[in-house]
């Protein structure tokens, strides 16, 4: 299992900067380290000073990089799914669509990166993976993937078994699966089968990304205003999708109170005005110490109380809102669907209130 | 109908600034503009000086602005499937799952901008729209959508007819539907009705992204050179997905020589170092000149020629393959399936060059 670490901020801070940085003091420490860049303009080629593909290349010793590209990944993806249809069907269809025909369409790219890094995770041999994003905000809906999308499956699983359709099309489900499938398993069967390894995956992701050890963000910042209202804005953003964000890097600035007040729940390094990348990485903070940064989410059953951490909103930029046993948190344009333990499941909202970045619920 | 004005460049050169200047400049000349920002943080509003909301507001004559969130749209789209499925069916079941639980998916951003622009736009009451995205490669994205969703359903409406599963489930289509359907018709009106009125959307979005007097591009840049590559391949990019680049401002430089080659094709305007909006907004070029800039596609019927327009590409990063009757040009990390005229339709390609930024095709 490797590490994951990413950069978050506003375009022009210095974020991919920081991500090489980072690359190369972790390498040069003996950690082997994959940096993944979604950029696909040649613009961090010249950062990095050397030209990436989608095939990815050792830079250094113990230092791999590679860019993505969703055209090549839809390909490879594709291929995947035609022998999928090619195992379950009698006569497959989709083997007449090519997969360099295929076109990219919004969401694709970021499905297909996280699909990326859970492989190159999987591929154990990385310590480290840096996943430096085109844009923060992408990458904040990217990590929320497998939170997000088990919470759609489970809702509508949920509302589709109560649906007249599908009532209406069980009878007839049996019959014409067994016409054209290749194989003799029931759709019972079949359906578990198919969605327990999906929901594994997902259920795997989402465990990941709530895991400091596994997963963690570091803000990224200059003193422009503009900057650091984003910087804020991802912090909170971050917490909901289970995302920890271990610390605030400021690049090119001394730290000023100012600064450090205002994020003053997680360490703030800074970096020196240089382009020399060891003096970059020793001013670097620890990453690993990101278990120590307060946790988006704590649930303390016995008490009934849930606390979310909601730093850099106001209270007025923060909902609560209960229908039926969701206990639905909007904030940072994103609603955070809290998954409660079974023995606080279904209880009403006593009481919330807004302290100190945190929501605390009693239930 | 508005003409919709976006910029595209590399985070932190100005983008916002130049869409700021723009909207008030075009405002100051009598035109209705409504100012779109896609920035969910409160660093627009910074540069505005207006805190912006969800609900669009007046901020000087002519000027509106709005600020897209879309925890918000897809709440009031929720509520538009809702209506649509308790039209259609007898006892609706999504009535039970509430817009105010749905998180964001990735994906959902954009097709939710598009449409909120979409509806802007007939709603009459504007003469200009400028669109300033979180990031450019997501708002190229976003405007590819009509162009590549139309493919996508093309495609596979003709995969999936000749599909074992869909000859199967036809016989039973019709007392299934009659069973659930709120509606006498059968299932061929139903599909064909509510198909049409959705592909009429789409066919209508991509014919304006395609017309410069409906929807152009403008790129922005410093002299950062990570700057100028994401310029030159978001120029590129656009002509994927048929969006016409009007021309390039230089933000807070004077234009070299080099800056000009590089760019030979468009004009280049440049911007002074001044926070003042009126010394902005007269240095920003006449927008409505981006009709005189080079079409991304030109189609000879009568000779047999296709000529695509790519800029900032190498021949090496750009792929020409046929697929039985499609032709799909691979560039920029998309994929641009062109739509041939009759005469040319399932003819195979004779030839083709990649000469001057244009990669010219005999059929």
């Amino acid at each position: 299992m490797s590490f994951i670490l990413t950069f978050l901020g506003k375009g022009g801070v210095g974020r991919s900067t920081v991500a090489i940085a980072a690359a190369k003091r972790l390498a040069s420490q003996g950690e082997r380290v994959l940096l993944v860049s979604a950029d696909p303009s040649s613009s961090f080629d010249l950062l990095l000073g050397v030209s990436l593909s989608q095939e990815k290349q050792e830079i250094e010793t113990n230092l791999s990089a590679v860019q993505l590209r969703s055209t090549h990944l839809l390909e490879v993806s594709w291929e995947q799914v035609k022998q999928l249809e090619a195992e379950y069907l009698r006569s497959p269809t989709l083997k007449n669509v090519y997969g360099q025909e295929l076109g990219i369409l919004p969401g694709m790219d970021e499905a297909l990166a996280l699909n990326a890094i859970r492989e190159y995770d999987q591929s154990g041999k990385y310590d480290v993976i840096i996943y430096d994003g085109a844009n923060s905000f992408a990458t904040l809906r990217m990590f929320g993937i497998p939170e997000m999308l088990n919470w759609y499956i489970r809702r509508f699983s949920q509302v589709l078994s109560e649906s007249d359709v599908v009532k209406a099309l069980s009878p007839f489900i049996q019959p014409i699966t067994s016409a054209i499938l290749n194989v003799g398993w029931s759709s019972d069967d079949l359906n578990s089968n198919s969605t327990t390894k999906a929901n594994q995956m997902l259920e795997e992701g989402q465990k990941a990304v709530s895991d400091p050890r596994r997963v963690a963000a570091y803000l990224v910042t200059t003193t422009e205003p503009t900057a650091k209202a984003t910087a804020k804005y991802l912090w909170g953003s971050a917490q909901q999708i289970n995302l920890t964000v271990g610390g605030l890097i400021l690049n090119q600035a001394e730290i000023s109170e100012e600064i450090a007040a205002e994020f003053a729940q997680i360490p703030v390094s800074n970096l020196p005005k240089t382009s020399d990348w060891l003096s970059l990485g020793q001013a670097l903070p620890d990453f690993r110490q990101a278990v120590n940064s307060p946790k988006p989410l704590t649930i303390d059953s016995a008490k009934g109380q849930v606390k979310v951490f909601l730093p850099g909103f106001t209270k007025q930029q923060v909902k609560l809102t209960q229908y039926g046993t969701e206990l639905t948190v909007e904030a940072g344009d994103q609603r955070h669907n809290i998954y409660l333990p079974p023995t606080l499941k279904g209880k009403s909202v006593k009481g919330a209130k807004f302290q100190d970045n945190y929501l605390i619920i009693s239930l």
